[in-house]
Parts: structure tokens; sequence; C-alpha cells
């Protein structure tokens, strides 16, 4: 459907703020929660679990208790995990709204509401039909020693493997809080932005290359604009990651510790690389394409040569056969015994006098 | 008119600072002014009233009043209401001037007039003639338990949604302050630039459609130019928005409470938001451009090709042929029998060369 | 004369700093010096006085002292001013130097010269005979109670209009002090700007009108190249007033009290509104730039389909008739009966043809 | 030479910093030295001196020391100099260094070198045979009380005014300590620059003059580019000072006296008066092309109108005439009294017939 | 390989952090490592030593320990390093990923890992067959006392010339530490950039130099192309070394001890040198292309002034010739005697006039 490309979020106007309303793809399958708890010794899954067993970590017990839900298209769901978590009603519109920019939202009033961090993000999936990525609404709340991660769950789980490396051994993950497992699920998402980078990337190689061998078709300013939209639009949603990282390694907020901020920087840091690779592939757009118009230009130029030393040469004779083609009773040169050959050797002489010019004036 | 388009403030040179004048459209019916008042548990709407009842509410008293005024063409009603609640003179003359761009503006020094905020913002109507969009200037005037609204009474009361929902329920607007009611009715207003956002997202998408499809007519560029006009447009009036809210959550004035700031930082996301989509929308702009100036001069070269290849066939042919057209006596071809047959054969030959040659340069 | 146009000051080189030089137009006719002195409940003018009479107030008597100097040309006259109120040689250098643009400077050191506040900014003229913007140099020094106000005197005396108010009743000018005369002056300054942008909306809409409805001529480039010039002059002019009203209002003089602020809000915020809506126009230029290359481009366009079309059917029939045009004494077809025929149905044909597949490719 | 357009310091690589290499055009003649020694009452010149006599004035005698050194060609000269005043070696490498841009630097830390104010700026003389402008470098070493400066003695002593200055008269510069000294030299360039900025300004008015009145010539774009290379030079040159005396008023050194602020702050004034005026001219460009570009497509625009009109006109007529140019022997029309002035009547329809169509579409 | 030219860090998406991945060119030869320990009065080389004797210095001794490692893709070898210096693990990861743009990390909690400063540059080497640059990835560790040096080992050893000076004498290097050391190596790598900035000027002068005199091929804007995004290139790979720089003159860190700023300032005005000198140049190429696409344009025009002039003036011509070649019974001109003769010369008139015409217009 067309009208998919240019979309805002379409809440109707006067509605109550605070009102819980989906507005991305309609979904069918049932919001999946997985409970994670584990600390450097013990590990535990409960998948089964819908949101019963959801319930803060008893403090006592050094754990931490990772909630991951799959889908977020169930505003009753995610109403009661905002309840017993007590989250902000303003957080839990940001968790269900697909349209939502990448941000981060420290909640410190405790009287209000738990105190907690909350961040949102893009997963950006290559579209494999359309030249277009596809984005795909991604939540973290990051509270004392549990973190709730939202997913929109098109395909699979995108943070298996982080799940993946927790339940395998007791390394770093399993060592560190809740501010460790945020990053490690962050880190996940933007090293796939470097896939989608890399694929821009190719995309751009292709065409510049097509368009400096001269064989770019037709539709080569169709790709470049394509290509330089999904460019625009990966600079969109990756670029507010900046600020997002900027507020944690601030240290605006108690829920993250020292130990984890290197991993923070280093994360900043794969960020700016992202961007910065992008906008260097935006600016070289503008010269490809002046490229290719000068190429499509000498193209013309060297069609209307072509017309030009035709007519340049060819009319003139043809009007000279025309005289001697006209029927007048007195025209001396016709009964001469070497006319004809006169007449086609001023024409040879003249078709070579004017291919010599054209020579010299570098159109041939 | 064509004239009204690129229009300012045109109020007579030398006139003295803080004379009320209206220079927007005329218009004919009367000021209305609804006086509403509540609290937690008391609701009460008195629409009869012109401007005797709007007076300050009792500081004992716990109820928000909220005077609505629709209408600011009559410079004597705003200049009563002015008077009664003690407001600045230049306050007044912004209240009038349809022309103001969106601002703030704290008045805290009591000695001179009443200590309020003055926001001031546009509502949004797309022209359903033109391919424009329509300010209609509002007001706010908050003090310390009131709010004045002031609307140019276009079409109906734009705020009815926020008063419906004071009426009917008991929920967050009738439990907060005048503070929230500023924000409830802002909310209002930005929620419907997400429509006339939405509606330059179709048009878009539409012309980009037929721009890509090479369907795009002879005013495309025309369209695209009124699409950006409207685009630079809705950024001037949104724009300033940003100031207005950062002034609030800067927390500058003591009118504004600490529960309604998560409000206001939600509302300063979708006013972020809207900026960030007319931005993306109109860096697209250029681009389209380029493609739909690409096809034109695809197809000129096109059409010259045509020209060249059938010129440069002909041409020499029609030469052939005007040769053997001519009239002298002494022509030996003339008289030989085949002579005609092997002109014909040549003028083949030639014909194709030429379009051998024009195959393999890939002009035919 | 045309070298008018960029013009910088010549003050030649290797001068000692400080030295009166008068770059502008030459001007006959003599300075003119108004002494006019008020307060709430006296007015005094006295228009005959050169400068003997131009002395600083006596403090005891609460008088508002303005100066209104018309004519800035003769040397004399300014130095002996300068000398008579202790004023700094720069400040009087950059009074006389029309093309210094507008700044604010604050003299505060009392041991060096009397601490006054010196403003210079443009009166912008309409240039009538040709698509220009003519300013005029005008200069404010505030003193303790004293203003004096220094103009070029092209036209009349262009603060008539506050002199008038100041005769006239006992209004704000009247009541307040001499940095509200000051704030007066620059208000009647910047309402004129408003006159000035008004025309250049008017000139913006006409010729946007003829390049959409497609009627524009050859020199519309040229209008819009002198549109855009008197923005960017525009522009560079009221530009700084900005940095000027910003260093009233951030209150760094004791010259400047605080109930003249919210006035120089006021203004500044009308400064800004001006900047901005030329910006908006300026923005514009670009747009209506492609829209009139773009409908140049088409008519190309159109021309030469026109000579594709006509070419291409004519010039093969032409060549068919040049065939059976020749003398070949041999050409069995000439000798049939309905050879003639047949030739004229062919060509129909052929032209038939033709005309089909240029209608189909829409060229026709 | 061509190469000597874009030039950097070419210092081989892996040089020990600090060496004096100088990387200038290669010059003939001696370093010359002249010490000039005053104060209000007394002054002295020694032009005769080499080296030996410039030492540091004894600091009883308020005395003002002016190093003038004119050459920077030969290391152990400036070598010298530096061991006399005890300057740091990157000072000197900097002042041999003829493509250093201009900057300040302050050193402060007595104990490795004398605290000095290090400033560099180039001085602008138009080159007299191409449409270029020569940069001459030149630096100042402000102490105590002294002042070297530094050139590259390309024409004649470029301060020979400020000498004069101060041998004419015990003025201010004879008043004031060696800030002022410094202040009064850069003025001089910088007051030089504005000779440089008006050439330009007539520059541009003339090729603006051309172009508006369709007089221009194929190499308009070529000085087009000239002009804007010289304003971007310009502007790269004269841009640093903005920082320099940025530095010198921010009172960051107690080697400027205040009363010499003032004349700093009219300097800075100067200089942004210069970089504005550059820029405004540089704004102005494009839009001149914008115009040249669209005559040169109006006019073959007008060229193909012409080739579009002749052969829409006559190539129909000429295949007429080629219809009965034809042998058939069956061929009734040519055998009418009358056919001959049918046809000719026809042709003259044919071609008022398109004349007419010409005139309506504008063409003719 | 066309697919090198746009490539990013590659390591495998859901790889725990901190992992050692090498992702640059894969590389035969042996990691090498050089020991090379001095101070004032020693100096000591190890070139056989691997890894073994690659430790601390001990603290009495007050030497400068320099450990200088060629090649980086093994990751056991950088690894073991690690250990021993007790580094971070996200900084091994950077010196391995030769993708990494320059940065500088601040190691300074001890109790992690030891305080260093980690700083890494591209040396760029120009690429000999294709118009690229070639990064190669260096990465500095500087520590109390010592200074690890890491190479990519594409050719020789790049710090060859200050262990040369090391040798050598027992100048600056040798008297001061290791953060002069790493002063000197990062001096020798920003020496080398004014190299490939020089020979980016040549380039471009030389193609402004071909354009300007009309002398340009068609893949003068492939060039031009090549020749930008090789400075932007350049540009991406210089610009964060003022960010570097500004941390080590900001004294963030006390491995860099004052003595040593004033060469770091030194630095960085070399720095933005390049970087201006880098701009000055791009801001260039637009005007060029104009320049370029302008004498384009200019030699089309020239042939279609060909093309017009020779049709419009034998056109005519032709048809009249045409009519006269008509086989009509009765056409009387024909059989006048001088018939022939008036229809030339009318020919000739007709020819003249549009020759007369066609210079007054400026076509020949």
């Amino acid at each position: 459907m067309a009208r998919r490309r240019y979309k805002v979020s379409k809440k109707p106007v006067g509605t109550s703020p605070g009102t819980l309303t989906y507005v991305g793809q309609e979904i069918k399958h049932e919001t999946k929660v997985k409970r994670i708890e584990y600390n450097e010794v013990d590990y535990n899954v409960d998948e089964s679990s819908r949101l019963s067993a959801c319930q803060l970590p008893h403090n006592e017990a050094p754990h931490v208790l990772w909630i991951d839900v799959d889908g977020i298209h169930e505003a009753p769901v995610v109403a009661k995990l905002g309840q017993q978590f007590r989250l902000h009603p303003l957080l839990l519109e940001d968790v269900m709204n697909t349209e939502q920019k990448p941000k981060i939202d420290l909640y410190d009033d405790h009287r209000v509401s738990a105190p907690v961090v909350y961040v949102t993000m893009k997963m950006l999936h290559p579209n494999p039909r359309r030249q277009e990525i596809d984005p795909e609404h991604v939540s973290f709340v990051l509270g004392a020693n549990y973190l709730i991660s939202f997913q929109e769950e098109r395909t699979n789980d995108i943070f298996k493997p982080v799940l993946d490396r927790i339940q395998a051994s007791s390394g770093k993950t399993r060592r560190n809080g809740a501010d460790y497992l945020l990053y490690a699920l962050m880190d996940l998402i933007v090293d796939s932005y470097f896939v989608v980078v890399e694929r821009l990337g190719e995309k751009l190689d292709d065409v510049e290359d097509r368009i400096i061998r001269d064989v770019a078709g037709r539709d080569t300013l169709a790709i470049l604009y394509a290509l330089k939209r999904e460019m625009t639009f990966m600079r969109r949603h990756v670029q507010p990651l900046r600020d997002i990282l900027g507020t944690l390694l601030r240290e605006e907020t108690p829920l993250v510790h020292p130990p984890t901020l290197p991993f923070l920087r280093d994360l900043l840091d794969h960020v700016n690389q992202i961007i910065e690779t992008i906008d260097s592939y935006r600016e070289l757009i503008p010269g490809l394409l002046d490229v290719y118009l000068s190429t499509t230009s000498n193209r013309m130029n060297s069609v209307m040569k072509t017309l030009t030393i035709v007519s340049a040469i060819f009319i003139p004779l043809t009007f000279i056969a025309g005289i001697y083609g006209m029927n007048f009773d007195n025209m001396p040169e016709l009964h001469t015994r070497t006319g004809y050959f006169w007449v086609m050797g001023i024409m040879v002489a003249i078709a070579a006098g004017e291919i010599i010019y054209f020579k010299r004036r570098g159109w041939m």
C-alpha cells in the first residue's frame, strides 16, 4: 500500500493524554512474555508465564530480572505490566506508539511512578521487496535491578543472541547488573545497524560504478533518490541515540553504574561512526548526480552533432542537385558535355571542405 | 484575492505603541464569551454572559476559572477584559494582532500589570479551495487560578473536545489546575497539526509516485513548489512552540506546577516530531525535482534521437535521388538498363548501414 | 551612476583613527538643529537654534532634552556637538560614516568621555527609479536625560510623527524619560520597515503569479535576482538590530530604565518578525526559479517536438518523391497507369503511420 | 607558474619541530632592520643598524622600542633576533613560514621564553597581472614596551604612513605605548583591505551589469569563478582577525592596556564589516550565474525556434514541389492549364497557416 | 575489488563486546616488535625481541620505554601485550579494528585497567593505482613513562625518522618524556598529510586549468567527483584530530606535561591549516563544475547555430529549386530566356539577406 510511506501517529484529535492506542501494523498472534532471572551463579527462565509471575524481584535476592515482552499491540497486557511495575501512563503510551522517535525519559519522581529510565529505539530491518527500511519499535524500562524490554515481534525474538550468551556462560553479562543488560541489548541493535549501512554502501558502490562507467540506465536517478531517502530515514532513527547515550553517560541517573560507562562510551562511538558513514555517503550523491546528468548531456551533444554534420553536408548538396533539376528552357550548363562531372566534383569538394571544418572544430 | 498571500502586520506607521488594532479578515458576528468554572466536584458554565460576569474567581473557592473568548475583532471587548484582569496593553495588542507569530511572554512585574503567562499560537486549517494553510490566531492568558483563551472564531469553537471532557467526567483535567487546562488546550491544537502533516505526507507521496512512474504532468513543479511553501509555512508556525514549551519547562514561572511538567515534556516531544517530519519531507523535494527534470530531459533526448535518425537516414538518400533528377544532357548512368536498380540498391545499403550504426551506439 | 551599488567606506588608507570624514552623497543645504525640551507638563521647541543653545539640561529641572540634528555632512558641526556633550572621537567618526553598519556602543568610562549609549541604524527608503533600497544613516546618542538624534536629511524630518505626538498630548512619551524617546524613534524606523517588507511581498507575489501562470517574460530572472538582492540588503541592515536590542534588554547600562524594557522587548519581537518574513521570502526564490526554468525548458521541448514531427513526416515523403523524379530511362513504375496513385497512397499511409506513432508516444 | 596557486607549507617530512625554514618566494636583497625609539618628547631612528643595536630598551627610560624587520628569508637574522629577545623557537618558525594563516599566540610562561603576544596576519596586494590576490606575511611580536614587526618586503615598507605619523607629530601614537603601536599597524593593514574589497565590488558590479544587459561573453563564468575564488581567498585571510582581536579584547594579556581597547573594538568593527561585505558579495554570485545561464538558454531557445519555423514551413512545401517533379506518365494534374497556379496557391496558404499558428504560440 | 570502497566494521552481530577481531586487509608476515629505551644519556634498542622483553620499565630508572608494534593482525600478540600492560579490553578491540575512526580515550580508573591515554589516528598513503587514499590504522598507548605504538605495517616502519632522530642526537626528543615522543610521532603523521594535501592541490590546479582553457575531456566530471571524494575522505580522517588535540591540551590527564603543550598547540595549528585548506579546495569544486557545464553548453549552442544557419539558408532555396523542377505543362517562367538567371539571382539575394540577419543577431 503506497500510503504507508509517510506516516505520522494518528491518534484521534481530542483523545485524552495517556490513552493507550496502538497505531502500528495489524498483528494477529498473542503477546509472548519471557521472564528471565539470573545472577553470577543462578539462571532461570519462565517462558510459559504470561503476566502473573512478572513481579518485582525480592530485594534481598541479588538477582537481575529481565521481562522480555514480544508484542505491543494488546493494550490490556501493557496496562497490566504498567500497573505491576507502577509505570507512568505517558511511558506506556510511548511503548505502544510505534511512530514514536527514539528518545530517553528519566522518571525520577517516586511519588508519581516508579523511578525508571525509559529508552526507546528502532530495530531496522531491510525491506526485502522494496528499496526501503522497516523500523521495529523497541522499548526498554530500566528499574532498580530489573529491565523490561518491549518489541513488536515482527520476526523472531531479536534479543536471542544475548539470551543465549546469558544461558551459556557466566561471562560479563551474568556478572553485571540490569544496566549492563540494557547496554548489551542496545549494542545488539546498534550492531545490526552496521549491516544495514553495509548494504547501503554496496548499493551506492554499485550505482557509482555504473554511472562512472557510463552504463547507467534511465532509472538511475530514481535509484539514487531512493538511496538518499533510505539514508535520510536511517539517520533520523540513529541520530537520537547520541542524546540517549549522552544522557546515560552524564550519570544523571543512579540506575546506571560506573563500570558500565566505558561500554556505553564505546557504544556511542559506534553510533557516531554509523552517523558519520551515512553522512559521508549522502554527501557523495549530489556529485554522482552531476556526473550522471553530464553524461546524459554529453550523449545529447553527440546526437546533435551527428544531426548537424549530416544536415550541414547534404542539405547544400541537395540544393545544388535541385538547381540542375529545374526545367528552365535556357540553362546553358545542362547542355555542356562535362557539366555533370563538374557539378559532381564541386559537390565532393564542398563535402570534403565541410568534413575538414568539422574535424578542426572537434565535432567529428 | 492574490495579494493576501504575503502579508505583514500593517498598523499605520507612527501609531503609538499599545494601540489596539485588528488586522485580520473582516468578521461580521459578535464576540461570544463563555465562562466555565470547575473543580473536582463542581462544574458551572455561563454561556449567556458577555463580560460583566468575567471577574477574577474568589481566592477562597478553589475553582478553576476559564474564560473562552470567541472573536478578537472587537477592540472594546478585548479592552474591557484587559481592564478587568489588569492585563498589560502590549499583551492586548498581541491578542488582536492576527499576524503575530507564536510566542510566550512572562508578565511578572505585579506593579505594572497582573502577573500572567501569555502564550499565542496558531490553529492551522487546511484551505479547502487552494493549496494553502490558513492560520487562526489563538491566545492564552494563564493567571493564578484562571485561564483566558482567545480564538478568531473562524468555524466552530475549536476547544469543544476539552470542554466536553471537563463536562463529562471528573478526570485528569478536573483534578488539575489552570496550568493543566492550558496544556490540554495546547495539546488539542498540536494534535490537529498531525492531521495537517498527514495531509502533506499524502500529497508528497502522491506526487512522488507520479514522478517515479513518469506520469507527472507539466504542473508538477508548481505542485512541488506549493507543497514546499506549505511546509515552510507550517514550520514557521510550529517551530516557535519549542521555545514556548522550553520556557514553561524551565520553570521560570510559579504559575506552572510540577505535576504538569511531564505532560508539557510530552507535548514538546510531539512538537519535535512534527518539525522533524516536516523537515524530512522538505529534504526529499530537491531529489524529486531532480528525478522529474531528468525524465523531462530524457524525453527531450528521445525526441532529438528520433529527429536525428530520420534526418540522417533520409537526407543523404534524398540527395542521391536529387542527383539523378538533374537534367544534364550527358549523364551516362541514366541511360544504362540497370542504373535505376543499382541506385535503389545503394540506397538500401546506406540506410541499412546507418541503422546498424545507430543500433550500435544505442540510439535505437 | 552604476558604480554606487557596491560601496565600502573609502577613508584614505593611513588616516589617523578618529578623523571625521563624511563619505556619503554630496549634500548642499545646511545642517538643521532642533532643540526640544519637555516633561509631563512643559514643552519647548527651539528650531532657530544652531549650536549655541545645545547644552546639557540643568540637572535640577526634570526635563528631557532632545537635540534633533538634520544633516551629518558638516564635520565642524558634528565636532562642535561632540565637544559640548563630551563625546568620544570614535563615536563622532561613526556618526559621519554613512557606510557604518547598525550597531550599539556603550561608552561607560566617564574619565574618557561622557557615559552614553550610542545606537546607529538605517532608515530604509525604497528607491523610486531603480529596484533598490536606499539606506539613510541615523544615529542616536542616549545620555543621562537627553537624546541626540542624527539623520542624513534626505527628504523631510523622518521623526515628525513622534514630535507631533509629544507636542499634541501628554501621553506615554511625555511621561517617560529619554530612553523611552529613544524607543519611540527606533519603533518609528522599524515600523517603516514593515512598509518596505510589504512592498517586497507584493513584488514577490506578482512575479510568482506570472511564473505559475506561465506568462513570465525574459527578464523574470533579472527581476528575481534584483528581488533577492533587495532582500539580502534589507536583512543585512535589520539583522544587527537584534544585537542592539539584546544589549539594551540585558540591562548592561543604567541609562535604560525597567519600565521601558517591555516596549523594547516588543520592538525586538517586531524586528524578529521582519527578519523571519524576509527569510521566508528568500527561501521561496529558488523554488520559483526552478518552476520558471522548467517552463522555459518545457517550451523548448515543445518547439523541438514540432520540428521533429514535421521533419519525420515530410523528409521520408520528399525522399520518395525524389526517387520518382529521377531521370533514369529504365524505371518501370513510371510507365504504369496507376503508379502515381499507388505512390500517393503509400505516402498517405506512411504519414498516417507516423502520426499514430507520435500520438502513442504522447508527442502530439 | 601555474603550480603556485594552491600551495601548502612544504617543510620536508621528518624535520624536527622548531626548525627555521623559509618556504616563500625566493628573494635576493638583504634583510633591512629599522630601530625606532620614541616617547612623547623624544624620537630616534637608526636605519643603518643591522642587528647589534636591537636590544631591549632600558626599563628606566620610558621609551617605546619598535624594531621593523623588512625581509624574513634569512634564517640567521631571524634566529639572532629571537636570541636577543628570548623568543620561543615555534614563534620564530611561524615568523618565517609564509604559509602560516593569521593567528595569535600568547607566550606567557616566562621561564621558557619572554612573555610576548605574537600576532601574524596578511597584507593583501592585488596581483596586477592575474585575477588574484597576493598575500604578504606580516608578524608582530608585542613585548613589555617594545614591538617587533616582520614583513616580507615585497615592495616598499608598508608601515611608512605610521612611521611618518610618529615622526611628524606628537599625536596619539606618540603618547601611547607599544600596544597602541600594534593597533596602529594592524589598522593600517585592515584599512588596505577596504581597497581590495572596493576593487572586488567594482568587478562584481561590472560583471553584473554586463550579465543583466545581456552582453556577457563566453568567459563570464570563468570571471565569476575567479571572482569567487578571490573572495574566498580574502575571507580566509581576514576571518581569523576576529579571533585575534577577540583574544586581545578579552584582556587575556597584561601587555594590552585599557585605553587601547576602544580602538581595538573599532578595528574589530571594521574587520566584521569587511567580512560581511565579502559575504554579501559572495551570496550574489549564484544568482548572477542563474541569470547568465538563463540568458544563454534563452538564446539557444531562440536559435531552435528559428530552425523549427524555417523547417516547418519549407519542408512540407518542398515535398509538394517534389510530388509534381515526379516523372510518372499518368499524372493528370500536370496537364491542366491552371494546375501550377493552384499548387502555388496551396503552398502560399500552407505557409500562411503555419505562420499564423506560430504567431499564436508566441514563437515569432 | 570494487566492493572495498565503502566499508564498515563487519564484526558479526551478536559478538560479545571486547572480542578481538581483525577486519583489515589480509596480511601474511609476522608481527614485528621493537623495544626502545632511552633517556638523555642512554639509548637501547632491542629489535629481536618478540614479547617477552616488553615489560614495564622499572620506576627507579628514569628511562622512556617505547614499544613499536608493526602489525596488528595477530590477536594473540595484541592480547599478550594488553595483559602485560594491563590494558582495557575495549582499548585492544580498537587497536585491531582498522575501521575505527581517529579518537582519544582516557582510561583513568586504575582499579579496572592501567591509567593510559589511548590515541588512534590514520596514516594516509596515496593509492598509486587509483584516485584514492589508503588509510593505515595507527594507535598509541601513552602510559606513565612508556609509549606503545601500533601500525598496520603496510610498507616500511613509518616512524623511522623519529627513531633516527632519537638514535642520532641527544636533542629535544631525548631530553623529554613519553608525552613528547607521542607528540613527535603524531607530528610525523600530520606532516605527511601536507604531502597528500599538496597532491590534491596539484590535481585541482590541473583540472581547473584544463577547464578554464576549455580543453577538458568527457571524464572531467568523474575526475572532479573523485577529487571531491578524496577530499571528503581526507577531511573525515583529519577532522577528529581537533578533538584529540583539544582533549590533550585541556590538560585532562596528568600524563601530558606542561612543556609539551606549546608543541601540541602548534600541531593543532597544523591540523587546522590542513582542514581549512581542504575546505577551501572543496568550495571551489561547484564553481568549476559550473564553468565546465557552461562550456559544454556553449559548445552545444555553437553546434545548434551551425545547424540552424545551414538549414535556414538552404532549405528555402531547395524549395525554390523544387518549384521549377515541377513538371506542369503550363509554367510560363520556364520558357522565358532569363528566367533561370532571375531565379539564381533571387536565390543569392535570399541567402545574402539571411546571412546579414544572422550576423546582426550575433549567430555568425
